[in-house]
């Protein structure tokens, strides 16, 4: 018997618990031993607290099968003219994906991670393939300046999705998890979820996406303050949130984060449409920030927002605006180096370097 | 018959020429036909035109044999206690280079980079090997608070000796070159180099190091101040300005820049000991600029000084104050992400894919 989506979600969001406090002060204690002075590798030392505690042990172990989601989905409200791109881009760009030919591929290439494609909600009949997550809930989402973009159930279906995309990803031996997206339109839900869940106004978190001009970014902003004022939703009830606002590839990103949190592997957030998802995730369970890496400040401005909501420091930070997941692998080495240093590096003693303040 | 260092700076000067104009515009071109919003990858995309002209190609060839060249020396100044550090860390941290135990031997082993140490003049015998180039000029400088810190042909001497190292790493087969550098106190001719050759105050340069309490600090900006005000020294004569308040590793480095570029390698700078090398090899060379790439932007106050008057946007800020070259290894993957980028990114045509405003 299949238990209802809302009890399954209970249990999902009863599944995170916080990071190792213990392997985080052994990897604080550790680092004052390493040969260099302390602090003075800045972020990736706090960056190598935070993965012992996600896996529980100091030194972590090496991230050696890092592997890029991308959540794909489409979205009603393109209807709005909220971009100048046409809806058939996105089922395009995963074709792209799937040959091997976006700027994620590249960077994955380089990294040495995989390439996965999640169909959330893709309006477009996709040719099935391993490479192809099906999860596909409906064919894009209703217009959320209209009504809301999803019912509660598929709101919760499409968290659950995500959730089991990522156990079945640490099942195959991934042990690092990162995030790509993929819908035309799909900074207009993003500003919309990052408004709702931090009490932003809408015009400090609506940019301009893949590039639009100052008219139709006055109509972007003028859509998702109207669906808030005709909605009201708060980060009381992120699922309605979701429903209310959201995208399909919001919805399984947020549970891919809640899954990579209850599995203990770390999940690098890419930018905009990530850190909204992250947010969802926040306010379900609010453990599930400890297992994430920010990997990258995009430049839109919901971000920054989303950011310090979820108080995670960027680690590349180079005016990126193309998601995919492209700022997650470009942060990959960061993490893998924070955790490197820790488990390679000498100490004071078996090197025989003086301490600080020590010696002639 | 050998030259003398002067004649033969004035040739290595001579040798670099401007990166290559039209593989730059080859690669603006080329970054607009990829599937992706034009400008989308930010910083990325000027690196990637940056390594264009640097190696005269579009698309750029695969960086696959980086190199960091640690230059090591003492500092007489350190007899002002400016640092809390005993001078023979350095000494015991080029063993522990040597030895792979030091953090930029973790990170180098992570990205595929081999290590070598160039002895400019560590206050101690080295034991030699094949990891250690000598280039010892003498046991460190003399001290800058008393008088200069080297005679105008040891400055030369140590310029001509960078420049061939990068020369000979080249010719190893290395095809982009990272700074590191090693020196207790290396901070504060660092912070006057950068004062003399940019007009800024000792104060607004002079940083805490690795380091040091507000008594420390307030000496070390004393300490600038007063050589800069006993010696004046302007980016006009940077020979002179190096001999008067530099080091034997920016001496080093500044030839190392030069040698990169007139060998039209890429070169990552590290921290502001590389930043204030760097602006002696662009007072000399003004062209060498578009050679580097600034790998990182150290918590220095004087890096951010150089790093404007050389024009560079750091690629990682992570609060570093480590040197080392860590800051430039961890750099590289995102350089050569860069040229991946233009080499193996479909472009629209190839892919299918709808431009901006095209389609439905």
């Amino acid at each position: 018997m299949t238990s209802s989506p809302e009890r399954r979600l209970r249990d999902v969001v009863a599944s995170v618990v916080p990071p190792d406090a213990g392997a985080m002060s052994e990897a604080r204690a550790r680092q004052r031993q390493l040969t260099k002075p302390a602090g003075s590798l800045g972020v990736l030392e706090d960056a190598s607290v935070a993965l012992c505690g996600i896996q529980g042990v100091c030194p972590p172990r090496r991230l050696s099968r890092p592997v890029v989601a991308v959540f794909a989905g489409d979205h009603g409200v393109h209807a709005q003219g909220v971009t100048p791109w046409p809806q058939e881009v996105t089922a395009a760009m995963v074709a792209n994906f799937r040959a091997g030919g976006a700027a994620v591929n590249v960077l994955a290439r380089q990294m040495g991670a995989d390439v996965v494609v999640v169909d959330m909600g893709v309006a477009a009949d996709l040719v099935p393939g391993p490479d192809l997550l099906d999860r596909k809930i409906r064919w894009g989402t209703s217009d959320l300046a209209v009504g809301p973009a999803m019912s509660r159930e598929e709101a919760e279906s499409g968290i659950l999705a995500g959730f089991e995309v990522a156990g079945a990803l640490v099942d195959a031996g991934h042990d690092v998890l990162l995030t790509g997206d993929m819908g035309i339109a799909n900074t207009t839900p993003s500003a919309a979820l990052v408004a709702a869940l931090t009490g932003a106004e809408p015009a400090d978190v609506t940019g301009r996406g893949t590039g639009i001009d100052d008219t139709v970014h006055a109509r972007k902003v003028q859509v998702v303050g109207a669906a808030l004022a005709a909605r009201p939703v708060t980060a009381d009830d992120p699922v309605a949130t979701l429903a209310s606002v959201g995208g399909f590839e919001h919805a399984g990103l947020a549970g891919f984060v809640l899954g990579a949190a209850a599995r203990g592997v770390p999940v690098i957030l890419d930018g905009v449409i990530a850190g909204a998802a992250a947010l969802v995730a926040q306010a379900l369970a609010p453990d599930a920030v400890g297992y994430c890496f920010a990997g990258h400040r995009s430049v839109e401005p919901g971000h920054g927002v989303a950011l310090a909501r979820l108080g995670l420091r960027p680690l590349v930070d180079l005016d990126l605006r193309l998601g995919e997941g492209t700022g997650a692998v470009l942060a990959f080495p960061l993490v893998e180096a924070a955790g490197a240093i820790l488990r390679e590096m000498a100490t004071f003693d078996a090197a025989g370097v003086a301490h600080k303040d020590q010696g002639s």
